[in-house]
């Protein structure tokens, strides 16, 4: 897990709630992927050591135990880095570029890039009528709204240009550009500028081109068998299991080709609607105490519809009735959801029943963390000795791989 | 030094004979970089460890010294692999993607490829007329002639599609190839297979694209402020210092920025009068015993234009006579200058001289080289102890990295 700050509601119920559940199961190895954190944020590393110690202390409160699976801390294992770079040098390009999440990502920056530059040339987006079916869309809209239309016209546009060529080609986009009523002058510029490639060149590193093969490293290093991932990693996976396979033709079979163990992604909506998340500051945290979570709680968007107490509400369309079921009782849930279609219950009564379900669900955590902050070189100690006994793993198979490539012996 | 195999005259006069002076001035530091050597040869490590036990007993026969200069091996030095992989967090992709050596190495596999698919098709590349100046050319010439013409233009021609572009885009090569008669079914699915990438895809690993990073860190790891390099390494030093500079401004000012030391390119050709080098079986080496020097000098190309002992020769034209300039003493080279002018020396008596000369050189480095291979495992002990001390300098550079860049402090 890259440690980018303190865990929400939502990566529990998607990811540590499945941990506490594996390391009963399996010989677990749950680590803080410090040297992760660098692939997009090497420029902001001035929270990183307090967002480790966050990382270690939300892990504890919630009941990752180091008795029961291998704690530790990505940097401290310099295997990972040696193994990463002898697998780079196995690994073609292609495999890295052709990747979606990479190819996802280009696409997202160059056309951020494409934005900035018609609004900086204060190119308005509206010039000419977009074609069908867009065209109707914006008869019948206005102002902001055709802004709106016509944005989502460019950005499928471009998204066809980009898409359409492996490589980086957008010779054809230009034709779109033009047709759109930009200058031809401008249109080439535009072009120009984005096959020069100098577009994102700051987070295009290539640590971020080359991350999964870190991350492969970090998987096989271990000989792991079993990768917990949400969908979006799915790629990664299958990466890892080509390196290892080619790996393994290659010199000797070192290497397991590990499954991926697929979590299922937390449904749990931030208190505006949106997906949790720190960005949109709608997320409920693990170390939020009882004052924070009962403010939050009373901001959350309910039923739209239901606007005095009077109205019969819907808990199907309401995010208050998404988290009851997750941490109010059964039966308390199945009242609520009669009440509030019979507007036997106001809103608010609503969330403060949530609330307090909430403070019970977060209370021992709060409870541990408290003591766990009292302590807290104690537990990062814990850490510490976790990341020498993963070390010892580590080192043992770097043995085997430097054997196996008939590298030199020290 | 990449570990390729056993060195020859020209590495001696092209490096060894620097770092000898090297040596004596500075505090050095030469490893053995087995890593590099995976960058394009990952598919053959059979001979790996044996290349580096010859790099060892050819260093050390030459003179190079462990008591004046720090020896290692750097695969045993975790840290150059730690510090590459911080480097390609903060190095933006483009810089290495238009660096000249990996541009150069893509335009040769390319058009490798291009030249393998048209004699797969059995296409012959002269089926009409190129322009001008091939064209004249082309009129005055015939058969083998004709088609290594017609090869020219088709390498001038893929060269000035590739360079033009940043990226890589065929497009405008595929008309080209039009032009040349190939059916314009074959041209365009020659420029697919060129853009989706699958060419090369082995040699094009993420580890050789990086290779200028990891060299960087091997450079600045250790905080050198001059590295021994030919005049094609410059563009790889500018490089080191750029990512220096990227990380000094980012972070903390820990790296200097190295100069190059431009080293003299040797002079000395091979025995048959091309670029001395393993791939030509033209090169002598440190290794070669007195009969084989006597035998490869046998075979020298002389002044081609001296077909029998009574012609006068040139000297200037004749490789024995470089090898001469080097490796004789001043006063019989001045008289085996006047002699062969004037026919009064023949060309074995004058070989004859020229691998006295060379066995004279070469001897006491045999007789070193004997009392190593004698004793190879104290000689290879002596770079593990050089990896020790390189290692603890390079430690201390990553404390203050990771102290720097903020990170985790084991
Ligand atoms: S009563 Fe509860 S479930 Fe019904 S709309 Fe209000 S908050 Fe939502
Ligand atoms: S005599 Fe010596 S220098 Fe003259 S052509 Fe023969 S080999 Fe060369």
């Amino acid at each position: 897990m890259r440690p980018t700050g303190r865990l929400h509601l939502g990566h529990y119920l998607g990811v540590i709630k499945n941990w506490l559940k594996l390391q009963e199961e399996h010989q677990c190895k749950f680590f803080i992927a410090d040297w992760h954190a660098l692939t997009n944020k090497y420029k902001e590393t001035d929270s990183l050591k307090e967002n480790i110690r966050q990382m270690i202390i939300d892990w504890l409160s919630c009941g990752i135990d180091p008795e029961k699976a291998t704690l530790f801390i990505q940097s401290g294992v310099k295997e990972h880095a040696e193994l990463s770079l002898l697998f780079s040098m196995i690994t073609p390009k292609s495999w890295l570029e052709l990747n979606p999440s990479y190819k996802d990502l280009k696409f997202n920056l160059y056309y951020q890039y494409l934005r900035d530059f018609l609004a900086g040339k204060q190119i308005k987006i509206i010039q000419t009528p977009p074609p069908q079916p867009y065209e109707e869309a914006l008869e019948k809209s206005t102002g902001k709204q055709k802004s709106k239309i016509f944005e989502d016209y460019l950005r499928e546009a471009f998204h066809k240009a980009f898409y359409n060529q492996k490589g980086i080609d957008f010779k054809g986009f230009k034709d779109v550009l033009i047709k759109f009523g930009i200058q031809k002058k401008i249109a080439q510029e535009v072009v120009k500028n984005l096959e020069e490639g100098d577009v994102g060149k700051d987070i295009d590193t290539v640590g971020f081109l080359a991350y999964p093969v870190l991350q492969a490293a970090d998987i096989l290093i271990y000989k792991a068998d079993t990768v917990p991932v949400g969908e979006d990693q799915l790629p990664h996976i299958e990466l890892t299991r080509e390196i290892a396979r080619r790996f393994n033709n290659l010199y000797e079979p070192v290497f397991p080709e590990p499954q991926a163990l697929l979590t299922e992604e937390a449904k749990l909506p931030g208190i505006d609607g949106r997906k949790m998340s720190k960005s949109y500051n709608n997320a409920i945290y693990l170390s939020d105490d009882e004052e924070t979570v009962n403010s939050k709680v009373l901001q959350m968007k309910t039923d739209p519809q239901r606007v005095r107490k009077t109205d019969p509400g819907n808990p199907e369309v309401c995010i208050v009735f998404d988290y009851h079921t997750i941490f109010t009782d059964s039966q308390t849930v199945s009242e609520i959801n009669a009440k509030c279609r019979n507007a036997e219950i106001g809103c608010v009564e609503c969330k403060k029943i949530l609330a307090e379900s909430l403070n019970n669900f977060l209370q021992p955590i709060r409870e541990r963390r408290k003591e766990i902050e009292a302590d807290i070189h104690r537990y990062e100690k814990i850490f510490e000795e976790g990341t020498e006994k993963a070390r010892a793993v580590a080192s043992e198979t770097m043995s085997e791989v430097r054997k196996a490539m008939k590298l030199w012996q020290f």
